[in-house]
């Protein structure tokens, strides 16, 4: 009889073998006039981008994301191997449709707002194995198609509750490569670990409060990580999770600090930093997607490119239920995915 | 200047690296009256499972196939390093609340009808990179949750079309670990290699002859392979698709023989084979995530034990869209991924 092997639930190691080439952040009127507005590559003014629907426009805003991440490192889909999409639309058609023109073999992933970072521990995978030399992640959500699918269409004009959050419109599209791919522009920045997470469900029926249903899957990835990677929380500059907006975000403060004191102030949400909470009509803070994008692939990536950053951590954050589950009667259930980002 | 890196499109090869520890077929009355059934491991008479909804019969079927996939092969969760799963409802719940039982870390697909096979390349990747010793693949389909939300529910008793198929109600597991996994009990069957698929739209938008729909991405898929592998198709017993049905598969049969003749012979198709499209009320045959899982976990992989088969391909197919996207007058995109199974 064979012992039975043991899975150890710890991080994957990259290493310096899973290197960003180039990354894209293309957002909305509410995104450019955040916080973080001017690290977009590409702003929509016109948020349905002259297309006959808003379905039709988030899927134009993945076009242009990936193309806008592939000019920019002066490459075409010729040169990327696989790419891995997906998106909060049902059957996932922001990316399928939006991806069509690309003769490019894909990837159709679902982890709710946790897409991004899934997306990016599976490009890891294929490029550190070397199935691949490179790698294309783009995911998108836009408001207009979210209120309709998960809320009322906008022209009923509803009213949101306090702990909810306002749907990020925008694509993000990075580029993952082989430490000494052939590429003339190129970032020193690395995917360099990854904890895929386990899904969780704490019972949370209100869909106005994704953040607090979200919290258990983040504190269970990031302190799962903390004790299983040797790592110390000193040595990031930043600790982010994806969508967790206010309510969410003090939530897993409170669950970190009882582990790792101190953890809390490298502590901060996507949701948190893309928008001003105070300022801005968004609730308790971003969510979608686009949200975790967009702060990676515009703000993040600039701040480890130039060097302001050294190591991060996101955690991205997703909440996998529908709509009709809930009608049935069910809660919430949640899972976050968490990537190391590496300055070398 | 770098010369441009150009992605050769060919597939990804896994050799002895990938072993089918084990594999679980549930499925429902149809299934199990179906030419396939007796290869059922488990056969749900109740197709509601005593839920209170065919969600979370679906759900629950998840769950069923993955614990009997495990217990075949007399494990527990504790050995599989990671989960791939995905199926057809919105926002992916089959599996999301089908498999939360299990402390695994999760990653959710959306490939449509092509998310098994897409989920076991991603499993081979993980498994032959070392990242992963052993991999959990579920997916799940099931008639009444996929006519409530693709069709009409039920109890509208509409009609279906000539070129109609019918959705597989049932759920698919299979486990994969490396060459040398200490299990007592394990398959001599190899996932040898796979080529991720390229999304086509062919303009179809008429969602009841999918089949139709998804026959370019098929025959691209399998061609591609013979172009680019080496291989010739009469070293392979049986060449699968996944649901196209009748319809479909004459059209890739001809597809195929205007450049391979004499393949149609060896080539069929899981909607066809799982159910008798003569006696049984399916129309064009079999669809849905469940059909090619339902073939491969319970038919295919018992032919590849035994001996009767050495050899075979699936290219799992997937049409898609959604039915808002077709509202909106989107025409139907397709994908289709392929795999090698060997018998070592």
């Amino acid at each position: 009889m064979h012992e039975p092997y043991i899975a150890p639930r710890t991080p994957m190691r990259f290493d310096r073998a899973v290197r960003v080439v180039s990354a894209a952040a293309v957002g909305g009127k509410k995104e450019k006039e955040g916080p973080l507005g001017d690290f977009l590559d590409i702003y929509c003014e016109d948020e349905k981008l002259s297309e006959k629907t808003w379905e039709n426009a988030e899927s134009e805003m993945c076009r242009i994301a990936l193309n806008t991440a592939l000019s920019k490192a002066s490459l075409t889909e010729k040169s990327v191997d696989y790419l891995i999409a997906g998106d909060l639309m049902n059957q996932c058609t922001g990316a399928a449709y939006g991806l069509l023109d690309f003769d490019i073999p894909y990837f159709g992933l679902y982890g709710a707002c946790s897409t991004f970072a899934e997306a990016i521990i599976l490009g890891s995978v294929l490029v550190s194995s070397g199935q691949a030399n490179c790698v294309a992640v783009v995911v998108s959500s836009h408001f207009c198609t979210a209120e309709r699918q998960y809320r009322f269409p906008l022209e009923y004009g509803s009213f949101s509750e306090s702990t909810a959050q306002n749907t990020v419109t925008g694509a993000g599209a990075i580029l993952l490569s082989k430490a000494d791919f052939p590429s003339n522009v190129s970032t020193n920045v690395f995917v360099t670990e990854a904890l895929p997470g386990i899904v969780f469900d704490r019972g949370i029926k209100d869909a106005a409060n994704m953040g607090a249903a979200m919290s258990t899957a983040a504190a269970d990835t990031i302190l799962r990580y903390f004790e299983t990677s040797g790592r110390d929380f000193r040595q990031f500059d930043r600790i982010l999770t994806g969508d967790l907006g206010k309510e969410g975000h003090s939530i897993v403060s409170e669950m970190l600090e009882q582990k790792l004191s101190g953890i809390s102030s490298r502590y901060t949400d996507c949701g948190i930093l893309i928008y001003d909470t105070e300022k801005q009509d968004v609730g308790c803070g971003g969510s979608g997607c686009g949200c975790s994008a967009l702060v990676t692939c515009g703000y993040l990536m600039h701040e480890l490119a130039c060097g302001k950053m050294n190591k991060c951590l996101l955690a991205g954050t997703g909440a996998m239920m529908s709509p009709q589950s809930l009608l049935q009667g069910m809660s919430i259930p949640a899972v976050a995915h968490l990537i190391a980002f590496e300055r070398v």
